[in-house]
């Protein structure tokens, strides 16, 4: 099969073909419908610090997925042939004390699809048959292949309290746009966001940002301050890993206020805590993949309800052969989510042809 | 009356003649019984940049008191004189929408005893009768000035989960020892701790530690893990305000992992959120001040029910007239808490005297 | 002035002239604007158990208004005179254990306006000035009465988690058809509701409710199963007091499920806590009352926002001289709220004349 | 093997020779060292309408135990032979949204060991790999055997939040004194505790409460009152499923206070809503069996730290041979909790032997 491919250390990604996998014990062989480009693929095309240390070449890469149920490997018992599911991209173990009580996210031994074992980004994937989650017959392939990484922002949006809140966003990628979605839906007051780029702010407000703010054009002290009759704000969502946007958005929060981080930072950064954290009595809480499975019941809900629709977030389609193109365009900026489609004719929606 | 006075800016305090105040409109006259030397108390005699920032001299100093009522001002109708009280320091407005919804101790309008108005380490005192809270007849002195710094400690401990759980403390001065107690009589599994000072240490012990540690003669990340099985601590409280404490303290926090901030660092600080906080899922509290009066009533039931006793944290007793000693000896580090006593024939234990 | 007054022990209630009352120390003197009339307020009229238990004639009727500041008493500070203000209508100690921990609806000292002391269905009434609650300029004088019954509603959808839940309410009286909203508000994936009247679950219908049900045409049990897929709901809210209706809400509840109950039976009930609740792992919350002041906080963000409108609700206005006819059709049940002016000219919308 | 068996409907079990179970696919074979009997158990063998409606025989019954792994069905990997194992009696599917999103207690697909399939009275009993829980070597075997009906006490107890609370127990049979400890070792202010048997509370006495009370002998209402300063208490644990002891917990639970019921009634009961849970703002919870796995860590954590010492609750010990003289105790309510040994030597204290 077809597959994409760190071929070894050092910057880069080639198209090869391997060997297609065989679904383990336990583990289900799903066709790829369509696979979605998460800014980790970046890193690892890159071959930075944060890859360098984790990947162990060859291996495929890719983590955000919708296929087609192919066959059962043995002992395992559903979902059957046939149904589409989207993928939890991360294994966990199931035994240890984090996942034996709720925790499931935040387990040691978490594998992941395409950092730790082989990816997505490929014509087949062979994937434990608990990591894969029905979706409903005919659902689009673009929104259902986003649902993991829409699930970062479900997470980060549910933690604090947002229903009836001031919720800032700060960092308006595609998961960023995703937040004010999400937070909206969970019946958020208002919802602003904050970003450098112009582009990722119209995302956000056709997501539902009430103001946005671009803080390289003008102060955004003042201007969230302004927009929340000088209160500031109740939550804040920070998903930029900018340590800038961080401490503004701290400054921002009022007293007894919520903050939820999901942005990495790559690096310590110099933080205030006394004045940020303490005097105000803050709640901050780190956010790190999908409740398994509690996010994935709320997404579902959201979905369903059309209390969110994913389909702004989409903003481009390749085929998976033209893969470096597509790397390339979300490596840019100027775009929302990209997603890739082992089988052209799976396009949901018109591809975008790189030039030849 | 004689009262502890900063006369001007700059570093000292001295012992002077006043005017007795006269109660408010709402307030109560206390003859002041013992009061007790916080470390604000020490930076204010010090002129740092805090106090220098806050400190409009002339000002009495002090904010930790027990007293009896004797006198009522206009309209304030409980409680009746000769009553014993100890007193909450933070003087809130009441109207705020934070006092208005149960985070008074966030109050923007805060004005704090011996900060902002006058203070305690003087004959009388004139306070709002709502920042009264009635001690039963009989309790010590000692003890009922402390239930304000107790508070903190309380505060502090009650904010994560800690019943059943094992919990770190770094910081092992009055404040963290208490919070060791706290922490026990909440239901912690087992509390650990950590100071750079085996004086304290020592005195942790006292309040109900498990197993103390000495960052300064032992590795306290392999300490705390041989004690904890290889799984790390389940709560972490803070009341060192050191950043090596700090990052360790995180360090040694299980996944999920809740900690809470008391320490103050005076500065900001490095700070690794990508690994100690985010990754970790982990969930972190800033802590001020006392909870009002959630707080106080809290600490009624532990002391009522004996399950904290606070006499150990009490090491030294000095009349008010030896302030400058009591201060000194606060500062050298090698004492718990210090009371004072504007008549000494009012101290509940033995008296230090300085040499004269 | 003019007033609704029960006049003696006994059904019926009759409009005197009484005295205007004089505003008390920390009060402020109201001229009420518009006055809503709540089922408490028929149950005084009719002079059953409850009242007779609890009334003390002669009394000035009603609790549920707006008005403006006229007057302020001795030490009173604010609101200044011209304000428009909604009242809380209970009145708390503000000094026992539950006032002073957050649970301020719970005091056992509450005297409601109305029931223990003279009540708003007049033209002038004094209040205690931390029972008032400033509405912006230009609030229709209907919304601004209606909040005191609002909150009731956003106490009871707030107290379990709605966001992203499917929830039922049953009993679709004003208070119900406002929980609808305020369920929605706060970002229920689906709200459903029951009723025995259709006129009413029509206004449920304007509220917000996706689905309605009349128990009395058709079995509850089954349509509401079929409108969830079989799950049954997330979280019930119980607002009619029907012993039926609660034995129904909490068959159709899922484990693990919330209720939250508000409507009062008025007597013991039969009912079967093991399959209702304990075999279910259930959890009930007792409603009672507004948090204070965190339910008023909570309304006000809704109606700026525009999350609610109320409007709906007020299907019928009246001048307070004709508070006898505004009665009659409360009890009728063909309406949702009625309010009354004591100045006619003060209507926001068209008065209902009864036939002379 | 031998094995107590229900062998027809109607009441009575046999002592019969049965073949000993095969370890399916996932499952483990354990050597049964000690079972415990639970009420579940004398209905099971009274053969009551609960049991009629339930039990398909022939059936071996019981359901608490400790054992050793002899061997593994194909494809569990461990605990590894030879291992302790408690044994966590409710088989949930897993698959579910209440097993997927922490609430696996309430999974609807439940089946207990000795009431929907082959139980632990008996030399060998095969299980889930994943419902066993590996014990310290050297426990106890009558201890590991307890700990799932400890596990009923602690799911109770840590349900409310109890730290720092006045806590009432009614019903003090096994599981209630065991919610007793469990209570104080979560830290609770003081535990109170009533039942009509004063062997029962003598128990209750043993495992920590403050003080107990026998409403056959005195008034419950005032004897409570008068050991709560008149305040009644902060929360109620319920385990005796009598209607009177429920409405009587109710009426001394103190307004916001929070009520956790695992007694069952058997039948619908009247209750009075209005003024028990309405008016008084309580939160009611209902309970059953123990959270997976939470409640099994905090199991570990009170036993390993020696917060709990459950060997009070042990009164009797039998041969399973025995088993009808055990049982027959057991209906008496003159005891502890009976642990029954197939192998007399595994009895960790005296055997009581029946007259022949």
């Amino acid at each position: 099969m077809r597959a994409v491919v760190k071929p070894g250390p050092g910057p880069g990604l080639e198209m090869r073909d391997v060997p297609a996998p065989r679904p383990g014990r336990g583990e289900v062989l799903l066709q790829v419908k369509a696979a979605s480009i998460c800014g980790t693929d970046l890193h690892i095309r890159h071959w930075d610090p944060w890859a360098a240390e984790r990947i162990v070449p060859p291996l495929v890469v890719g983590h955000e997925m919708c296929g087609v149920v192919v066959e059962h490997g043995e002992g395992a018992s559903g979902p059957p042939p046939g149904t589409l599911v989207s993928v939890e991209s991360h294994v966990v173990c199931g035994s240890c004390v984090l996942c034996r009580t709720g925790k499931g996210h935040l387990c040691p031994q978490t594998r992941i699809l395409g950092v730790h074992r082989d990816g997505v980004f490929a014509e087949y994937v062979a994937v434990p048959e608990a990591n894969c989650w029905s979706d409903p017959p005919g659902m689009p392939y673009a929104i259902a292949s986003l649902q993991e990484n829409f699930g970062n922002a479900v997470h980060t949006a549910s933690t604090p309290a947002v229903a009836g809140r001031k919720v800032l966003v700060t960092g308006c990628g595609p998961v960023g746009v995703m937040a004010v979605a999400a937070a909206r839906a969970l019946g958020a007051r208002s919802v602003l966001a904050s970003d450098v780029s112009d582009y990722r702010l119209a995302m956000a407000g056709r997501m539902g940002a009430e103001t946005v703010f671009n803080p390289s054009r003008a102060d955004l002290i003042s201007g969230v301050m302004a927009a929340t009759d000088g209160d500031g704000v109740d939550v804040l969502l920070e998903m930029s890993g900018s340590p800038e946007a961080v401490d503004q958005g701290f400054r921002l929060l009022r007293p007894g206020g919520e903050a939820a981080l999901l942005g990495l930072f790559s690096r310590p950064i110099t933080f205030d805590f006394d004045d940020r954290v303490i005097f105000k009595g803050a709640t901050v809480h780190g956010i790190v993949g999908r409740r398994l499975w509690d996010t994935w019941y709320q997404m579902r809900a959201m979905l369903r309800s059309r209390s969110v629709d994913l389909s702004p977030v989409v903003t481009h389609r390749f085929a998976l052969d033209d893969f470096a193109a597509a790397f390339d365009l979300m490596a840019s900026g100027s775009c929302g989510k990209v997603v890739m489609f082992p089988d052209p004719a799976d396009a949901d929606g018109p591809l975008t042809r790189p030039p030849r």
